[in-house]
């Protein structure tokens, strides 16, 4: 074998192991969990500015949001029109609270529990709900994360349905 | 260079690309995807045949299934015992419907529809919910799939509170 030979199978080896490493099977790199800690606090200033566009900036183009109770929202232009919405009509703050945060190569996940307020500006009772969520994560080619799919449900008691009114009650 | 230095190179960077291939960067493989097919179709068979035990079968030892509206429950124990006590109570039938399945490597997701009706057993109404759900799914050593986070949602309109009675009708 030539020098030449054994030099190109040493580089191939070395550069088949830092695809490997750097690519899917890297797990929890220290940067990665940073980036989407730094994703999370920059999706609850957004938030709790009522800054829509901002809100967007934490998702992908294509991000599907499933909202409990809601229809889904498909795309950062329908995530950011109905957050516009509704921070034209509330002043909404929430709070999440991470409990899992795994990466893996380009692709990860964050899972916690949330608390959440929306005031009526035109005055009335706040709505308030606390849960859990669950996001499905992305990596882009630049580094930054985004929140490809997000889901949540509450830990609240459905409330029960309003309940027929009593026959006594009734015409009365 | 000695030839079995050479081959040893050449052996470490098969090995490696084997390794790299079979491992956490390999997306979609068909057979993968299969078997979380075979597993969402075990979980809805065992789930409307009231089958608690089956039901737990389909996650792992420490799965996290966060209900709509009720608390996490913490390991297949919990969830068998949360489904055994349904079971007593209700004639519970699920249909899931995927609209999205991932693998790579010994980790994945399935996402989709469900539409559930639950019937008390001792009469009353039926209890209709329909929404959407996500999974993340671990491959086990074994090459077996099962769910290890669970978390869905409604797409219905959250019932409203029960409004307090007009003041006119009250006391009369």
């Amino acid at each position: 074998m030539r020098p030449i030979v054994v030099r190109s199978l040493v580089v191939a080896a070395i550069t088949l192991a830092a695809a490997c490493g750097a690519g899917a099977s890297e797990a929890n790199n220290p940067q990665d969990i940073a980036a989407v800690n730094t994703l999370r606090t920059a999706f609850m200033t957004a938030f709790n500015s009522g800054d829509a566009a901002g809100v967007g900036q934490a998702y992908t183009a294509d991000a599907i949001e499933a909202g409990n109770h809601t229809p889904s929202l498909s795309g950062r232009d329908a995530i950011v029109a109905s957050h516009k919405q509704m921070f034209e009509q509330m002043t909404a703050k929430i709070v999440l609270t991470p409990e899992e945060t795994k990466t893996m190569g380009s692709s990860g996940y964050d899972r916690g529990t949330f608390k959440f307020t929306m005031t009526p500006k035109a005055g009335g009772a706040a709505i308030n709900d606390e849960g859990r969520y669950l996001v499905l994560l992305e990596k882009g080619t630049d580094g930054s994360w985004h929140v490809a799919r997000d889901i949540d449900n509450s830990t609240l008691p459905l409330p029960a349905p309003p309940a027929p009114m009593p026959e006594k009650k009734k015409g009365k």
